[in-house]
Parts: C-alpha cells; sequence; structure tokens
C-alpha cells in the first residue's frame, strides 16, 4: 500500500475502532486441534495459548508463519535539549547508518529468525519539538508519521515487530505513560541508555513538565503521541494499527514500543487484541505499563536495548509455538494412547 | 565415538571431577568484544552475558552455533506398577515411534532451530525395577545407559539438548530430588502428565518408600541414579558428562533432565558449569531443582512435556545471543559516538 487510507485523525481513529476481530471459527479450529496432539493436555503451556491466538487472527486452525517483517522507525527529539540522554542526538542517525549496513543487534536477531527487516528514518535533521516548551508535533506531522508507519508494512506480513532508535525517546515514552495511567514523572523516567541518578530526577521533572504544558495530552492517546511522543512513535503506532486493521499479529517490544500501543489502547479498548508482548525491559517502568495494558510478557532477559531486539527474539517463541501446533501429530494419527 | 572411556562408575567419576573448565582467554577476549559493540554497555541484558559463557567454553571470543544437537532418550520405569502416572507405560514406546517419524513436539523444535535430532530407546522390553522395592538399577545397567548417553553425542556438536521419554519418570525425578536435596516426598512429588490430587499424594508415599528401600542414595549422585533414577536419565547423565569434559556447552530442559543433571553435581560441584537453564517448567518442583543447582531459567513459559522441548525453544535464545555477540559492528566499525 502506497498511500494509507486516511488523510485526518478522525479518519484514523475509526479504522482502529472499526477493525475486525480474530476469527472464531479458526480459533474453535485450533483449540480442536491442540486438544488432539500427541501431548498431555496443557504441556506446551503458553505456546498452546500462543498458536491458538496466532492462528485466530491469521484465520485458520492450522497457521504457519511465513513472512515476519520488522520494521525500525528512528526519529529525533527536541526534548534532548534538556540534556536527558546518556548519548549525543547524532546517534540516532549514526545507528540507521548501522541498521542499513547490517551492523546493529536487530540486524542479527532479524536474520537469525528469518525476518525481513526494513529501516525508516523520518526526517531525522528536523527533531520533534521540546515538549516541555510546547506539542512536540503538529497534527500534520503526526498524520504524516502515521502514515509511514502503516504504509510500511508489507502487505504479505504474517506476523509484525516495530522497533524504535530515537536518542531521548525513553523520556517521550515516559511522559506517555505519565499521560496515560497517571502518577508522578517519577514513576516512568528510567535509566534509558544509563544515565546516572540524577539523569532519572532530571528526567522525571521533564516527564512533568511535559504534560503541564501539554494539558490535552492527559487519558487522550492521540493528543499523547502528538504533544509528548515523536515521529518514530507515531510511526510505531500507525505500523500496529494497520496490522490490527489486516489481522497481522504483532510482538510487542519494549517502552517505547509499548508506549506506543498505549496510545493505540486509548483510543479503542480491542486496538491491541492481536498483540503480545515480546518481553519486559529492564527499563524500569515497562513493567508497570505492560500491566496497564494487560499483556503478559513472553521473556524476561533483562534486555533494555529497544531497536525491536526483545519482540524480535521472541519471534522464535511464535516460531516455535505454531511449529508445534501444526507440524506435530495427533494421538490418532500416531497411534498413542491418549491417557 | 563408539565407545566410553570408562569401564567402572570411578572411571565415569574421575573423568567429571578432572573435566576441563572454560577457556579463560576467550572469555576475556568475548568480554572485550562484547563492550565495544554498537550498543549501550548491558543493553542485551542475559544475551550477553550468555554469548560470553558459550564463547568462553567454546575457546573463542567470537563464537559461531552451527551444530546443535537434540537427543531423547527413552526408558521405562517399574515404579508404574504403583499407579503413579496418568498414562501407561506403552506409551513410552509409542512415542519413540513417534519420534522416529517426526510427529512429536521435540521434532517440531528442533527443526524449527535448525538442531539434529536424535532418539535412543534404552531397553524399553526391560523396565528398571521398582525402587519401591529395591534398586531400580544394577551397576551394571547404570554404567551401560551412562555409556549409551555418553556414545550418542556427536564429535562436532556445538550445543547440547537431552530429552526424555519415560511414562513415571518424573517419580523418578522427584525420588532423586529428595534424595539429594532432602525434604518430604511431597516436596518434589507433582502431577507430570496429569495426575490429580490423590496421584500427587501417591507419588509422594512411592518416593519416601523409594529412599526408605534405597538409604544409599541418600546425598550420593551415583547411587540416586542407580537406585532411582532410569536408563533415560543415566543416559542424559552420561550425555551431559560427555558435553563438560569435550567443553559442549549444554541447555538443561525441565524436570527430569534437572534430577539427572543434579546427580552430576553432586559427583563434582562443577559438573554443571557449561549448562545453562532453558527453562522452568510448571511440573511443580522444578523451580525447586533449578535453585538448588544455582541456575537461572532462560524461560518460563509453563511449558511441561519433557522431551527436550523446553531446552530445544531455548536454543533460540543462545542463537541470538550469538548471532548478536558475534555479528554485530563495533562503535569503531559503525562510527558510531559511544556516549
Amino acid at each position: 500500500m502506497s498511500t494509507a487510507p486516511f488523510a485526518t485523525l478522525a479518519d484514523f481513529k475509526a479504522l482502529l475502532t472499526g477493525a475486525p476481530g480474530p476469527d472464531t471459527a479458526a480459533r474453535a479450529a485450533a483449540e480442536a486441534r491442540n486438544g488432539q496432539l500427541t501431548k498431555p493436555p496443557g504441556a506446551l503451556g503458553r505456546l498452546e495459548d500462543l498458536a491458538i491466538w496466532y492462528g485466530s487472527w491469521r484465520g485458520t486452525g492450522r497457521p504457519v508463519i511465513n513472512a515476519p517483517q520488522v520494521i525500525v522507525f528512528a526519529g529525533n527529539h527536541g526534548v534532548t535539549a534538556q540534556g536527558v540522554s546518556a548519548f549525543p542526538a547524532e546517534v540516532t542517525e549514526q545507528m540507521v547508518l548501522n541498521f542499513q549496513h547490517g551492523g546493529a543487534a536487530i540486524n542479527q536477531l532479524s536474520r537469525t529468525f528469518g525476518a525481513k527487516m526494513d529501516v525508516h528514518a523520518l526526517a531525522l535533521d528536523h527533531p520533534t519539538a521540546d515538549f516541555t516548551q510546547g506539542p512536540a508535533m503538529s497534527e500534520a506531522d503526526l498524520l504524516a508519521a502515521l502514515a509511514t508507519g502503516w504504509t510500511a508494512v508489507d502487505a504479505s506480513t504474517d506476523l509484525l515487530v516495530v522497533g524504535d532508535m530515537g536518542i531521548g525517546n525513553t523520556t517521550a515514552a515516559a511522559a506517555i505513560a505519565h499521560a496515560l495511567f497517571g502518577g508522578t514523572g517519577a514513576d516512568w523516567a528510567g535509566r534509558g541508555t544509563g544515565v546516572d541518578d540524577a539523569g532519572v530526577a532530571l528526567k522525571a521533572r521533564v516527564v512533568e513538565a511535559g504534560l503541564a504544558q501539554n494539558p490535552t495530552a492527559k487519558g487522550d492517546g492521540v493528543e499523547a503521541l502528538r504533544c509528548l511522543g515523536g515521529r518514530e512513535l507515531a510511526a510505531m503506532a500507525g505500523a500496529m494499527a494497520r496490522a490490527r486493521v489486516e489481522r497481522i499479529p504483532v510482538i510487542l517490544d519494549g517502552f517505547i514500543c509499548s508506549a506506543a500501543a498505549a496510545c493505540l489502547q486509548q483510543i479503542s479498548a480491542s486496538a491491541l487484541d492481536h498483540a503480545v508482548a515480546g518481553h519486559v525491559s529492564a527499563e524500569g517502568a515497562h513493567g508497570a505499563v505492560l500491566k496497564a495494558l494487560g499483556k503478559e510478557p513472553l521473556l524476561s532477559l533483562g534486555m533494555r536495548l529497544g531497536e525491536g531486539s526483545g519482540a524480535a527474539l521472541a519471534i522464535s517463541i511464535l516460531q516455535g509455538a505454531v511449529a508445534c501446533h501444526s507440524g506435530m501429530a495427533t494421538f490418532a494419527e500416531a497411534g498413542v494412547s491418549d491417557g
């Protein structure tokens, strides 16, 4: 799709709210198949739930994963002027080149698990505005970033991971979480790429200043994304929304991805039904965001890199789940007594 | 290797006790490389530790995983006469055929992650003796099973998973744990393939009866394996011991595998230094066994199938870790500012 099917934020919200749910007949078929496979009932644990869930979204009781896609979106953040990151802002662009040359962690993980990987750099030379001074983006900026995300998803994709690169974006994500879930800035500010205690305290103050400056963001997913987010967060949201509309299962990554996802869930309560949490990150507040989203992570390995890395690693868990579900023999086929 | 290099249990213990440790120079090289990769320090969490650990055992600072091997060992248990399993004993042999025909979960997981898979059925028509009546095996039986495991490991293997199939073997594993770690039978008896509360209570009594009948098993890894274990548990121990001697990293599977591993650790405190815990199983006491072994599981997905399935799934985590470690660009190579 070369053009996104929305010209206004109202259009976007309507698409998301009206998106079709999973295929209940496919779910029933997957559940029936699962009950006949050569294993004690429930012995594959969450793998069984994952395979049934995946099949219900793909419309088949015996799914396969053929075309996972990882898309990394990169953006720059005016809020870095507040000194919130351990790395200079030019690292965003340097890392985009690293992605393009195949040298980053997400390249290795995508290759290892057979995912196509794409990189979209969003106007890196035009950082969003510093949200402590006003909205990070205009409505036009937000729409353009949502459209970039929407159109970045391949029509053939059957499992989607969206990743982020953007110096300063843990601060943006913390501000979104503060706007949507309340609490204080300190509840959501974490170490990001490695700031010290004073840096975390500064981030907490910046997060609170951002919401004070942008009161429309409070409890409003679209406004939180526009006023406090960034282009890469909006593009991630756009890609996940398209996946929801087209019934493409999504694996959520870490704190940044989950903050973008939270904006969608505020817009529509069922917006993330097609998504599982790939991992819980070591970034302080990620676990709390996942809890607010009602998502239990698949992995907990202390990762906090972003780029989609935790979700890309979790592709393997989905692949294992679906391979078992669709490849195993039934008791009848194998001539095994079923207890 | 067609013949195991031990003729007595004393030989076996000496081989295990004298096994070489990891390569300290390789570890230092891997740590140095890890510090130069294009990511914030520590941002890949446990993946970093895994890659360094893996490299240290493979003797290189930049390892690759080329030849993972999954070996499933199957055995039958006389203790099934006590009515401890939800499935009849003939399922062991039926499942061996299922493994050979490619229909089991472990076949799908091995294929998904590129592991060679082998199956060894150990004298299925001669179950071990019912350990509530006497030792499960003679010394000769134990040595033969250890040798089967030892010789089943390919010389080219660079990552090993050992799996189990054996109706009744959660009872055997519980008895081993009771012998090595104390407590009561109820501390170690779980639901296995799906027994009810009364079945669990029966298993607990059977486990205690087993240790009462075989007092030499208490606190003795070799005797616990011989008197309370089974042929497949002994073969798993033999394979893991060979891997230790040849510096092949091992991913531990669930309760059965961990009980076999615990016997090795009782023989030599460093016997499991080459092993990580692939997952924590839903089988009740597995978490306690891992804690006793000092191993933090990589995955926690409610699996309780055995066959090596949890460890095979965790192959993907090792693959991801090693791919990042050895494939990523350094800050210098990528021209990225390092903070």
